[in-house]
C-alpha cells in the first residue's frame, strides 16, 4: 500500500463539532481489520424507536452488506450500525453474505434488537474474505465504550484513502421544535452518480415514519451525492442511510410533503450537499475543486446529463490540473453526452468570465482574470448550450499524478 | 505546448511499406499552420471514376469539416482529400464552415473536379481559427509535388500527439483477382467508441460502387474504431472514410452481400483492426496495450457495454499501469456496466490464468504466471459474466503519468 497520503489541499480550514443527537452513541474500535495501528471498526447504537431510510448503489455486484442493508430496509426500523474499514465484503461469495448476516445476529445479541435491525457497512479491498471474527469479538467491549460525542473517532474509524474527515451539522426547525442533523461520510475514489458515492451516514433526532425518512433521503441524494463524480467509477458498496431517533417532540408529521417539514429539507439538503462537496475535495490527488452549472438544456435531466459528461472527461479534468482554461474540451465533453446542444448559441464561462458566445470563440475577451481564476483551488464553469430551461449543478476535482500513484499501487 | 514525447514503447518494431494503389497520389507540406518544422498539411487525389463511403462522430459539437464531409459523402464520389494537422477547425462559427467550403472550392479548381468532390480534415486545437489562406497557397504548389509511393509523407503529415505513424496495408481476391487495400490513421487522445476515432483513411483499388464501400466501410468500424477507447472522449473530429478507385479489373459488385467479396471484407475487417490497435498502443503516455474479451453476456451489445466499462475505467487502467491483477476493480466495472451479471458466475481471467470463479477468488491460484503477465506490454483480460452466449473483445491501453504530462499542459 503507498504511504499516507498528505492531507488534501482543498481539506476545509476547520472541521466542525458535531453536538449530540439524543438517542445516538458511537464507539470506535482498532479491530486490526487490514490497519494496524488505528481504528478501523464502528458502531452507531440508537434508540429504539429510531427509523431509517436509505439510498444505496446501484451496482449489479453490489457488496452482501449493501444487499443486507437492502433487505433491512424494508423494516424501517434502525438499532445498530456496524461499519469496518480496510475489507469491501465485496465478491466474496456465499461465505461473504453469512459474515454479514453474522455480524446483524452477533450486533443484535449484544446491543439488545432485532438482526432486521442491525445494518452493516463494509469499504476496503474487494475480494478478500472479510476477517469476521474480528469484528465480533469487538462488538462487547465496545458497547462498554459508547459515546453521544465520539462524532470525530466514528468518523476517522471508516477512513480509507480519505485525507480528512468529513463531518457537517445544520440544525432545522420543525413546527416550532429545533432539531438536530449530523452527519459523515468517507470516500475520495470509485466514485460518481448512481448511485452517489462512498458511505455516508445521517443522523437527526426528528421524529419521522420511515417512509418520510425514506423519501427525504432518496430526494436529497439526488440532489447532492449523485451530483458529484470524482473518476466515474461507481463502487460495489455506495451506502447512504438516514436514522432519525425521535426523540425531539415536535408534532407529528405523515408525509414527506408536509409544509412543517420545508426548513427541515433545507436544511438536510444543505448538508448532504456539504458532504458531496467535501468528497469530491478529497478527490484521490485532486488539486482544485470543480463546480460546473449547466443551463439552457431541454430539461433538467438533460443538463445533468451534459454536465456530468465534462465532470468526467479526462480530458478537462487534466486541463483544470494544468490551469489551462481549455474550453474546446468543453466542447467536446458537451457534444459527446447525447444531449441536444446548439453548437452556434453554446456559452462556455470560466471564473464567470464568458469566452465563447455565438459558435466561437469571443473576440479579444480579457484572459488575465481567467489566467488568475485557474490558479485558484475552486473552478467555475458555465456552460449555456442554448436550447432550453433546463440546469443542473455538478461537483468534481482535477486529474492529477496524485490519482495515478494512489490507484497505480494501491494493493502492492 | 509539451516537449515531443518520445516514442511509445509499445510502438510496432516495424512499419511496414505500403504498396501503391492504382489511381492515388499524395503530397505533403510544411504550411505552417501550428508546427515550424514539420510537415502539417497532406493531399490525396484520386482518379475519376473514384467511389467514397465514410463514418463520422456521433458529436454533436462536429467541426466543420466532419459537416461538410457528410454533405459531400452523399454524392458518393471522391477526387481530392485535403487535411491538416494543428488546428481543429471545430467551434470555429460560421467563418470555420466558410474556411471548410473554401478548401473544397480551390481544391476542386486546381484538382480539376467539382468541390462536392472534395474531402475535408482538420485536427488539432479547437476554437482557434483556422489559417485557411495557408491551406489554399499550397494547393497549387503540392498539385506537382503529387507521388504515388508517399504514404509516409502523407501519413507523417497528419499526425498531432502521435508518437509513430500508423500504417497497414492487405491484398485480397476479388472473383480471383487481387486488390490491395492500404490505409493510415493518427489519433492518440480524445479517442473513445460512438464513432470511432480520430481521422483514418482507407485506400483500394477495388471498384465498388458508393453504397458497397459505405456498408462495408461502417461495418468494418464497428469490429475496429468502435471497440477502442484511450480515454473515453469522443473528439468532435472522427472521421473514416475509404476511397475505391475501380482501377482493378475484376467483375462488377452489386451488393456488400456479394459473396465475391467475402475475401476483400475480411482483409478490410482485419487492416481496420490493426489501426485500431495501433491507435491504442500509441494512446497518450501508453506503457501497456489493454485487449478485454468479454463473454457469456446476455447478447453482444451487452458484452461490449461491459467490456467498455472494464477499458474505460480509470481505476482498472491505473491498476495496469501499476502491473497490479486487480480483480476487484474488473468486478466494480462490471457492475457499473448496467447490464445484467451473475455475481455468483462471474469468471475473470489475468493473462488467461483464471483467478475468480463462482462468485469468489480462486483458492490457492498461481500468482507466479500472473504477475509475470502483468509486467509485460500486452494485457489480457477475460471476462464470463455467466448469464448468455453474447461476447466482444475491446481495446484499450494503461492510465499513466504520461497521460496527465500531456494533457496538462497541451495548449499551454
Amino acid at each position: 500500500m503507498a504511504a499516507p497520503s498528505p492531507v488534501s489541499p482543498l481539506a476545509p480550514k476547520h472541521t466542525p463539532s458535531l453536538p449530540t443527537v439524543a438517542g445516538v452513541r458511537f464507539a470506535a474500535f482498532a479491530a486490526g481489520i487490514r490497519y494496524k495501528v488505528r481504528s478501523d471498526l464502528m458502531v452507531a447504537v440508537l434508540e429504539p424507536g429510531t427509523t431509517v431510510g436509505g439510498v444505496l448503489t446501484r451496482s449489479l455486484t453490489a457488496s452482501a452488506p449493501v444487499l443486507k442493508c437492502r433487505e433491512n430496509l424494508k423494516g424501517g426500523s434502525g438499532r445498530v450500525l456496524v461499519v469496518n474499514a480496510g475489507n469491501a465484503n465485496t465478491f466474496t461469495g456465499r461465505q461473504g453474505a453469512a459474515d454479514a448476516e453474522a455480524t446483524c445476529i452477533t450486533a443484535a445479541k449484544v446491543f439488545g434488537c432485532a438482526p432486521s435491525e442491525v445494518f452493516v457497512s463494509s469499504t476496503g479491498t474487494i475480494g478478500v474474505p472479510l476477517p469476521v471474527d474480528k469484528i465480533l469479538d469487538a462488538l462487547p467491549a465496545m458497547k462498554d465504550g459508547l459515546a453521544a460525542d465520539a462524532w470525530m473517532q466514528a468518523t476517522r474509524a471508516i477512513m480509507t484513502t480519505d485525507t480528512f474527515p468529513k463531518l457537517a451539522t445544520r440544525t432545522a426547525q420543525i413546527d416550532g421544535v429545533s432539531v438536530t442533523i449530523n452527519g459523515f461520510c468517507k470516500g475520495s475514489g470509485m466514485i460518481a452518480p448512481d448511485m452517489g458515492t462512498m458511505l455516508a451516514y445521517v443522523f437527526t433526532d426528528a421524529a419521522l415514519p420511515a417512509a418520510v425518512v425514506q423519501t427525504l433521503i432518496a430526494a436529497g441524494a439526488d440532489k447532492s451525492f449523485n451530483c458529484m463524480t470524482v473518476d466515474s467509477d461507481t463502487s460495489t458498496s455506495d451506502t447512504l442511510l438516514m436514522f432519525a431517533t425521535g426523540k425531539a417532540k415536535h408534532a407529528a408529521i405523515g408525509s414527506a410533503n408536509d409544509a412543517k417539514l420545508s426548513d427541515f429539507r433545507d436544511a438536510l439538503d444543505s448538508l448532504l450537499i456539504e458532504l458531496a462537496q467535501l468528497t469530491a475535495k478529497d478527490g484521490e490527488g485532486a488539486t482544485k475543486f470543480i463546480e460546473i452549472k449547466v443551463t439552457g438544456a431541454e430539461h433538467n435531466a438533460a443538463a445533468k446529463r451534459i454536465a456530468l459528461s465534462i465532470a468526467n472527461s479526462p480530458l478537462v479534468k487534466t486541463a483544470v490540473a494544468g490551469e489551462d482554461a481549455n474550453w474546446g474540451r468543453i466542447v467536446m465533453a458537451v457534444g459527446k453526452a447525447g444531449e441536444r446542444a446548439d453548437r452556434d448559441k453554446l456559452q462556455i464561462a470560466f471564473g464567470g468570465v464568458i469566452i465563447t458566445r455565438d459558435g466561437g470563440p469571443v473576440p479579444g475577451y480579457d484572459e488575465t482574470p481567467v489566467v488568475a481564476h485557474m490558479k485558484g483551488q475552486e473552478i467555475r464553469i458555465d456552460v449555456d448550450v442554448g436550447i432550453g430551461t433546463g440546469e443542473a449543478t455538478v461537483w468534481s476535482c482535477d486529474l492529477t499524478h496524485g490519482y495515478i500513484d494512489i490507484n497505480g499501487s494501491y494493493r502492492t
